[in-house]
């Protein structure tokens, strides 16, 4: 009984503690949030629209890239990592008008394609960007190695099946790409897999590849869906820290492999693979943005601007009312007097 | 070219104003932090387990329920969703334990079913608790009305394919309970859906329902899922004023059908049947928590406190490196002299 007492009065002081603390917190981040929207509103911040100065064209090269970069964007890491957090309300905002819409017929959909090789970040911009909005208006999906079902069947059928319907943002981490980008990096190293699996294909049939995925974006664009592709790219130097925190933490070993060695091995032939397929395919209606990924904080800055202002270019509307709202407002006031209120206590 | 100068210039001076407005904010966060989060670290701000508190049995009346009370939880609103967003870090990293302990092998998963009329705040389950955690370890899935493929087969067939394999956090917005609910409404009401879709089957066949979901969440379970069961249960009242925002907003119009105002009429015949179908599907495997939804913050509170709790009853931990880490380790050191790094600049 009196130790009930007790406990009773410890919470009650930590109730009172922990009310005056977050009362103080709240006055604090009252009196700053403002100025900081105000001063991160603003997209003069960027110097240029990182679309312009990430996309990949026909003279684009790995070995000019420099991964810790910052293209763009000179205000810093803090202002940096806030400023995301605003844009990336905007999307939020934005991303529910495109579901809206879309469940009334609209057309419209994103998919947005990530790529990269191990620790580039692959995963923090699903975990860190796409967090940010609704998870009901995204599709998440990561492929693996296909399975030997998935074996059997065209290479793109897998991926078409996960394609977003209309009023969706599909994420894909990895995608149709590990068919051209795997392969060609196999042609230089003759390594299989981490499964011992090759995935060599002759001359004709990578082209053909190069054809079919082509003609599914092309199609998929013609049906209403903007593709943004991100190539997130790591140097080497940096890569080796990030591997070497997975070893160092035994919370992070999970995350390891030591074929992700190997495949470090084969730095060059990796690169040279990504140029090439980045290059070709690299077109007007489905562009591929490099982005230096040595700083985070940077690269999911970058993804979340170029995803915000897609969704501003596609300019989503909220839909128009397909009912009577001034009868509709009728019938639920009847509801709400307080004898029917009353009746359903 | 002058005018090119004076943007440059305008540019520059916004920087400079958003980084010093960051860094003052970034001070105060910083000083307000830690207090924060050592005044909200504590289950003592709990007044009891809300399991316990909020737990459906025998019985269980709806009509004793206070929709706007908030069980076990007398430190307030703003304190609560400092709370909620603290707690969410601790489930976040629970999370992240459970993915890497099934990539490994264990079989631990959770499945998070999330029932309630609308309006009651079923989407913001998705949006504000389940947003906490990274996406990549949740498997979200509305149900809508079955189509004409899904009433072909038997009704968990949909069901099954949607629950989460080892490691992952699955969340049904909707589920097989609509099975039982919307029979167990209609017979009272004789009103078919939205769709003009009857929904009525015999007493048999709702019995036999009751049987096939039981053994399903039976065999489930003893495969190492546990089963949470929410409904949300939001007062005549509070459903009123939320219908009413959404037909006066214009943005939100498109969340409102007239059909919602049909249900509203049926009231008193959906809360017997949540009644009836709380009580005989609340068990020792699977139970049914009933959360107040008249104060958003508090289900969402109260939501992350359960699957948190239940997280840490699982106790998911790290796995053991399958590799040689010191090996690995020398193996990763080679690649990171001065020269291995220059050679891949």
């Amino acid at each position: 009984m009196a130790s009930k007492g007790i406990e009773k009065q410890r919470r009650k002081a930590a109730i009172k503690r922990a009310k005056a603390v977050v009362k103080q917190v709240k006055q604090a981040r009252a009196a700053a949030s403002e100025q900081l929207q105000d001063a991160l509103s603003s997209p003069v911040l960027w110097s240029e629209d990182p679309r312009s100065l990430l996309r990949v064209d026909e003279n684009f090269s790995l070995a000019d890239f420099d991964r810790s970069a910052t293209p763009g964007w000179e205000a810093g890491k803090s202002a940096g990592k806030d400023y995301t957090k605003e844009r990336g309300k905007h999307m939020a905002d934005l991303q529910e008008r495109l579901y809206a819409q879309g469940k009334e017929g609209a057309r419209d959909s994103l998919l947005v394609i990530v790529q990269g090789l191990d620790t580039a970040g692959k995963g923090g911009v699903s975990r860190h960007v796409m967090s940010m909005v609704d998870p009901q208006g995204i599709h998440l999906k990561a492929f693996k190695a296909p399975t030997e079902a998935e074996r059997r069947e065209h290479f793109l059928d897998r991926v078409r099946r996960e394609l977003p319907s209309p009023g969706i943002i599909g994420v894909f981490d990895r995608s149709q790409y590990e068919d051209l980008l795997v392969p060609t990096a196999e042609a230089k190293t003759g390594r299989p897999d981490e499964q011992g699996q090759s995935w060599a294909v002759s001359e004709d049939v990578l082209n053909s590849r190069y054809h079919d995925i082509y003609e599914m974006e092309r199609a998929a664009v013609e049906g209403g869906m903007r593709v943004l592709k991100f190539c997130l790219m790591v140097s080497y130097a940096e890569q080796g820290k990030r591997l070497m925190e997975r070893l160092e933490r035994s919370d992070k070993h999970w995350k390891f492999s030591p074929h992700d060695l190997d495949v470090r091995d084969d730095w060059d032939a990796y690169q040279a693979a990504y140029e090439e397929v980045l290059r070709r395919t690299s077109t007007e209606i489905a562009p591929w943005y490099v982005i230096p990924a040595d700083r985070k904080w940077y690269l999911r800055l970058a993804i979340t601007e170029i995803i915000t202002r897609t969704l501003e270019d596609i300019n989503p509307v909220w839909p128009e009312a397909d009912f009577d709202v001034e009868a509709n407002k009728a019938r639920l006031a009847l509801t709400m007097t307080d004898e029917a209120i009353n009746a359903h206590r």
